[in-house]
């Protein structure tokens, strides 16, 4: 079961977006200030919540195209999942196709992080519009889950 | 192949997330302003945006609790697929699980589906918590595709 998203972004190229997925400045931009890491094929990215994290493996770049993770520490639930961003431009956005690929059930909390996963990619969106994301601890809360 | 979400809406009572989600004036106030028709079991709604829109057959309704709407007209995809809602109350929350069931294809329109019912869910708990949501065609933006 995967969760997917779809978002365009305004006035932006796809290197830009390329750039904000796969640095950690750009990572720290819109999903979680505390970013560290490897982001070379084969590193691990660590990206730290208050609760805790998720550790990703950077399977295969593909400068202004393709970026994938593996998630190798983190919640059970997230664990052996993959995360797949598709970039395209059309006309003046460049499109963002998202897959969080293999979960094992849909349970709770699958639910709440297909609504958060939505939450961060505006983050995304916004600071590759405006310069300014809304990352952890500053991100917008959905529920008593943050 | 489904569509989750989970929101939890901030003092409110299951009843008054309910009622949000079952009558007009509830539903014109966070998903469409052109909202009309039938909200009881078997009564079909109208919901209108700028490029068409769909129709819901109401399924099942237990009041707090649970609501099920199966899509008569619209798009293509969306035809045949059902919509439930689930609430409950935890501490000071109401929480909401939202599934949009049976997608067949997961396409590029189901990803931007996807990411649009998280934002109109946003609304849904605006609407509730603050009064004032943000339907169509007053909605946030996420793409070329609005």
């Amino acid at each position: 079961m995967d969760i997917l998203h779809r978002i365009g972004i305004h006035n932006a190229s796809p290197d830009q977006v390329y750039d904000a997925i796969t640095t950690i400045d750009g990572l720290a931009g819109w999903w979680t200030e505390k970013t560290v890491g490897d982001t070379e094929p084969g590193g691990v990215i660590a990206f730290r919540f208050i609760p805790g994290g998720f550790d990703m493996k950077v399977l295969e770049l593909e400068p202004g195209r393709l970026v994938r993770w593996e998630v190798v520490d983190g919640p059970p639930e997230w664990i052996g999942t993959t995360i797949r961003w598709e970039l395209e431009q059309r006309s003046d956005y460049t499109i963002v196709l998202f897959k969080h690929e293999g979960w094992r059930e849909a349970g709770e909390f699958m639910h709440h992080c297909s609504t958060k996963w939505a939450i961060y990619l505006m983050s995304l969106k916004q600071l590759v519009e405006t310069g300014e994301g809304a990352p952890a601890p500053r991100d917008v809360m959905i529920s008593d889950w943050h």
